[in-house]
């Protein structure tokens, strides 16, 4: 499946020069969200994983679908404020600004092996920002998924210790 | 399955008084959120649903995999300045507040039969604008589908023209 063409390319946001990669329209088609997903599924399925993480809200739409069809749970990282128990909280740099993200403490368990997902690798702050997270939690990060790598960006050089999947470059 | 035994009671959260409904600790046991979904799925199977739409970010923890399951698209709705393409907006009264929801133009299609889906009933004003939303758009509203309803804050009331699901009552 050519699954760059259920991308829509927004030119100029969320700021000007930026070439937004607009995933709601891959979603918004039953057949190619399915496949998209099977096919981290796929990535994932040999890598005993006990345990998806994903920083809100796009790496809900990817994480939470793969989580319910492998039958293992979904431990989401929001951004502060949101999880209203007792949290281990990260500072990050991202694409377009600065700001922190949260994790339930105990919601990973020591030695639990954990598929990260979002739906985008940019410059790859959030996710340093949750495998350090996954990792003071004691777990394992057995496996990165995204749907599309902006490899311009250089991202992927934060995860050579890694085994990452994207679906999409550009 | 006692679903209930999964959800975390956080006193207190955001705000005095509330007794906040953590879903997360259902979301982190594998079989229980599988299984949640898979009740919802039953709900809708017998309806006709072309799309699932949500709102963010816990509508996604929920109807994305309902989505992937029953391959049908999904469709998010959106806080302002989040969505890149051009959007219709509603305004909203929520438990703790006020606020915008947007959706994408053209993400539903006029006569599309639509399951929304939502982790939580409480006053019911982000489901009466996401519902507000679909209708504008053409979309039929087939079925709603919630985890919890919080059944003392009435939210049902707005609700009484719909066939609605919950998995769970408080």
């Amino acid at each position: 499946m050519d699954f760059k063409q259920y991308v829509t390319v927004v030119e100029d946001f969320p700021k000007n020069g930026v070439r937004f990669k607009d995933i709601t329209t891959l979603m918004e088609n039953g057949e190619a969200y399915k496949e998209a997903i099977q096919q981290m599924i796929n990535f994932a399925e040999d890598k005993q994983i006990d345990v998806i993480v994903g920083p809100e809200a796009r790496g809900f739409v990817v994480g939470c679908p793969i989580a319910v069809a492998m039958g293992v749970g979904f431990v989401p990282v929001r951004k502060a404020g949101k999880l209203p128990r007792e949290v281990l909280e990260v500072d990050y740099g991202l694409e377009y600004g600065k700001d922190s993200l949260n994790i339930h403490k105990g919601s990973i368990k020591p030695g639990q092996r954990v598929l990260i997902t979002d739906d985008l690798l940019a410059t790859g702050g959030t996710i340093e920002a949750t495998i350090k997270m996954v990792e003071e939690l004691g777990g394992v990060v057995a496996g990165i998924a995204f749907l599309i790598e902006l490899s311009y960006l250089d991202g992927m050089d934060r995860l050579k210790d890694y085994n990452v999947f994207r679906l999409m470059a550009y």
